[in-house]
């Protein structure tokens, strides 16, 4: 049942998801009924929310309950759970918007879990095979976008892809930079391990022609490992195996940074006074640097948008996660997806001479 | 000719290669020369190398150089500067390694350049197919080691990889860690998305079987991105594309970092002042955290060791990366290597019914 365009999106919430329990994404479904326009379903156990909501102001004609009555926890291998649990609450909400019953989902649960609910119950974009799931991250200012974030797609939805798979991700971040973070023609880096377009193995040569051939794409051509953080690209493309890992490395150069700032603070008298004065700005480096602040990682591929919050996300976190989930149901996300990938497969099928022809 | 054991191990130096010119190469060699009974080849331009030792103190007896009429720099083409240079330094050097004239070899040129010539000249070890060349990184505390270093490896010398390039990259990690760092058994851990040993591609997977299931090395299992700067493990493997990003992204990480501090620095006096009494602390943070400060990457598949120095190195650096070139070749890593993929590759043929079976 598609709702009429810029009337109220409905957002399904995984509200049994996340390490800080029901009662945040309760919360945050309230302050959200409250203070937008967006329809929350809340998914999960019934008296646990009825519980929650009774503490909390909220609007009840913009909430609705969605019972579900099992809850997949962060500690369970996903593909056993998803089979042994088929009333959780992620499952049921995916299934809300595989219906139509929503526009947007959001969840705070598992990673892999959701990633694998999403391949088993949304429908894909034609055409697409991998869905990729996108790290927002903040970087250095980059010349080519007045915002602070970049994406990083895909980092962990697939382990191994073709090129085709990376110009569809390509696609994804194009909609959902130029959409979301408002860049007008937000640049598109190919991560490789040099500029040349000649560098890495035949699918990373694949995937540079490709895009450097789109009529749609900014490609700024091939990116290394240095340009994920100091901002190379307002997009990056990869396979998930690397993309994971280069994001699993900034949280753990963080940690590390982290340590030794502590070590120092025991070290010395001067260093602790030095920390102390510095302590506002090691707070602001801190948020800058730290990418699990931004919450929400958008799992692109589907005709829906799904967003990722973390699991350790606070109500005002998943209420942020919503309204972008909300934001980019409105703005037509999946759609512009769709329509460029329909464009691709129109000119591969009719255009067999390649570039160059019409 | 190989030399008695024991006896003075001979490096071949590429004196033209390095950012800062051939002055700090002449100088390393020269310092060498008077403080250890290592006996260094000065390979490149005679009379360039001739004028920068007559300005320095060094013992004749243990340099000679060997003449070398072309230089390959920076932003060549590795390839293309290879065919068209075959006098090059840095090719005079691999020649004399070949032939037998040096027991290993040291350039601070350029890192592509390095990788092709030495594929191109340098005998492989037995069975080894792709070489491999090793970051050597210091890492948060190990519980598994006193050294505060860690290998990952490869970074750069190939691409993709099969299963069994990883388990000879192993073996490679292996030697390294235990004859130069001294640790007794190095831990290693192979680059994966996840701990499970289900976790990755067909490759990864087989890799994993292949790690685990053999007598020599310490294998701790799959380890993830965070686990590289915060010391999961002694030494991991991966293949050159994901390594190569990893290590990028940490240099990303780190410009990033010092940028904020930079900014930090700008925007307030309290800052300011807390940053003045902090200096010493961020300089042992910088030391601690910077992979450039350790000069000496190993590239290991060969018969003899070869050390690419960071191409900013200065006299102290190149001299610490021969004397590290100087105990690889002393202590008989390569040999160690090769025992190594024999042993696999006996086990393999004599035992068809894989692990198990006598």
């Amino acid at each position: 049942m598609p709702s009429p365009k810029r009337s109220s999106i409905r957002v399904a919430l995984d509200v049994m998801g996340g390490d800080l329990g029901p009662r945040e994404a309760v919360r945050a479904a309230a302050l959200i009924s409250k203070t937008t326009t967006i329809h929350v379903l809340l998914v999960g156990q019934r008296a646990t929310i009825e519980a929650e909501l009774a503490q909390v102001d909220h609007d009840p004609s913009r909430l609705q309950i969605v019972d579900a009555s099992e809850v997949i926890t962060m500690d369970e291998k996903p593909r056993d759970a998803l089979a042994a649990k088929p009333d959780a609450s992620l499952l049921v909400a995916m299934r809300a918007v595989a219906e139509g019953d929503a526009d947007a989902l959001v969840s705070a649960g598992s990673t892999g879990a959701l990633v694998l609910a999403a391949a088993q119950v949304l429908p894909r974009i034609p055409g697409i095979e991998r869905s990729a799931l996108a790290a927002v991250y903040p970087t250095r200012k980059r010349t080519s976008s007045p915002d602070p974030f970049a994406l990083l797609l895909d980092v962990g939805a697939t382990v191994r892809v073709r090129a085709r798979d990376l110009l569809f991700f390509a696609y994804m971040g194009h909609a959902y930079a130029s959409r979301i973070s408002k860049v007008a023609r937000p640049t598109i880096g190919l991560l490789n391990m040099g500029s040349e377009p000649t560098k890495g193995d035949e699918v990373l040569r694949e995937a540079h022609r490709l895009l450097a051939g789109d009529p749609l794409l900014n490609f700024v051509g091939n990116v290394e490992g240095n340009d994920i953080p100091t901002g190379g690209a307002d997009v990056i493309v990869c396979e998930g195996y690397v993309g994971n890992v280069a994001l699993k490395m900034a949280e753990g150069v963080t940690e590390v940074l982290r340590g030794l700032g502590k070590q120092a603070f025991k070290a010395r008298l001067g260093w602790r006074l030095g920390l102390l004065l510095l302590a506002s700005g090691l707070r602001q480096l801190k948020t800058t640097t730290d990418y699990r602040e931004y919450g929400g990682a958008p799992l692109l591929g589907f005709r829906a948008p799904v967003i990722k919050a973390h699991g350790r996300s606070g109500a005002s976190a998943i209420a942020n996660a919503i309204k972008v989930a909300a934001k980019a149901a409105r703005d037509g996300v999946c759609q512009e997806i769709e329509r460029a990938v329909a464009g691709f497969l129109a000119r591969e099928g009719g255009d067999p001479g390649g570039p160059g022809a019409s």
